[in-house]
């Protein structure tokens, strides 16, 4: 059976889970326990070498990176979350990278300072903090505005960029990070986060973490 | 014909550069000229409205973010540096994430705070360049682990995922990132950086920069 190793405290982690709860896969999931170190143990290691959530064993499959496990989970089942469209394809393509190396970036940085950083007890780096602030909003700006030309991120039906995207967001509230003023983007979020496939893995990202 | 829009000191627009080369591509190529301005001017945002290199026009078809274009001109034209096996394709998505969303964030915040910043007159954040550095070591040692078994970052054969990742290390010299430790990579970096597609762009990163 599909095996999915990640943490709620992880948004790839989270990404994956959408993406299997959206495929409807049947799976066990593996909680790794971050805090007590298990990603460095002889165990986990022998899975990915980085010590990093996400990573799925797929029979004798191992994969990791949340954006290459959605791409193959969704291509290997021929979900229409990833059409075989050549353009389509692409387009989504870009939408993942945009969360990923854009906007999910940004928003880490600012889940460190902000958050992690106080568990850890650091000091948060007000300057990187500023800066992934500075991102969030510029492309939080192009984002709402290509969501208030059609319902989902890459188009009209829900593919894998919105997963990627929504997963990006996820830490929004936690890491105080007011979108309120992305319209279109914020009744995007709320249509993602009431879909079946969203509320099958927790309601929000804040509750699990019983934030 | 097919439009390339870059600029010379963007590894992502380098990394389609290579690619367009490897895949032999009829195509001519625009020279953003960031320091004056254009990529905020109206003909430019109308390609891309976030203001970023690379962009690609193929016919009517606009695309930007580079990995996401990598895939695109691969699978249009059929190229062995993508494979279509489900396997294959999703180990070679995972490196192209780890050159995206790790190595290559963590080369960008060194480039930034080295090179950069000093262009624009600004002071280096220093605990960020520490943490690039910190994880630049480690991630490249996990990389020169897998380059002591195989002699290219997803297999036996060249992929867009050594092309993703030689543009990931390009700024190595210029931001003064010495990986000379890592023997493995190291070799695979001075066996791809001699071939012609890499050659046919440029003899190395900071040539072209007159550095």
């Amino acid at each position: 059976m599909l095996k999915v190793y990640g943490h709620p405290f992880s948004s790839p982690s989270n990404k994956v889970r959408y993406a299997v709860s959206a495929l409807e896969l049947e799976h066990a999931f593996h909680t790794v326990d971050l805090a007590g170190g298990e990603q460095r143990g002889a165990a986990f290691m022998a899975l990915n070498p980085m010590s990093r959530v996400p990573v799925i064993q797929d029979g004798d499959f191992t994969l990791t990176e949340s954006d290459a496990i959605l791409r193959y989970l969704a291509t290997k089942h021929k979900s229409d979350l990833f059409p075989g469209d050549l353009m389509a394809r692409a387009n989504i393509d870009r939408w993942m990278s945009f969360a990923s190396v854009h906007l999910g970036q940004s928003m880490g940085r600012v889940m460190f300072n902000r958050v992690l950083y106080k568990f850890i007890g650091q000091e948060p780096d007000e300057r990187s903090l500023a800066f992934g602030l500075k991102m969030i909003a510029t492309d939080g700006a192009h984002l709402n505005k290509v969501l208030e030309g059609r319902e989902f991120v890459a188009g009209d039906t829900l593919s894998i960029a919105d997963i990627a995207m929504i997963a990006a967001l996820d830490p929004a509230e936690l890491a105080q990070v007011d979108l309120s003023d992305f319209k279109a983007l914020s009744a995007w979020r709320k249509r993602i986060m009431a879909m079946a496939f969203y509320q099958n893995v927790h309601t929000h990202f804040g509750a699990e973490l019983g934030m």
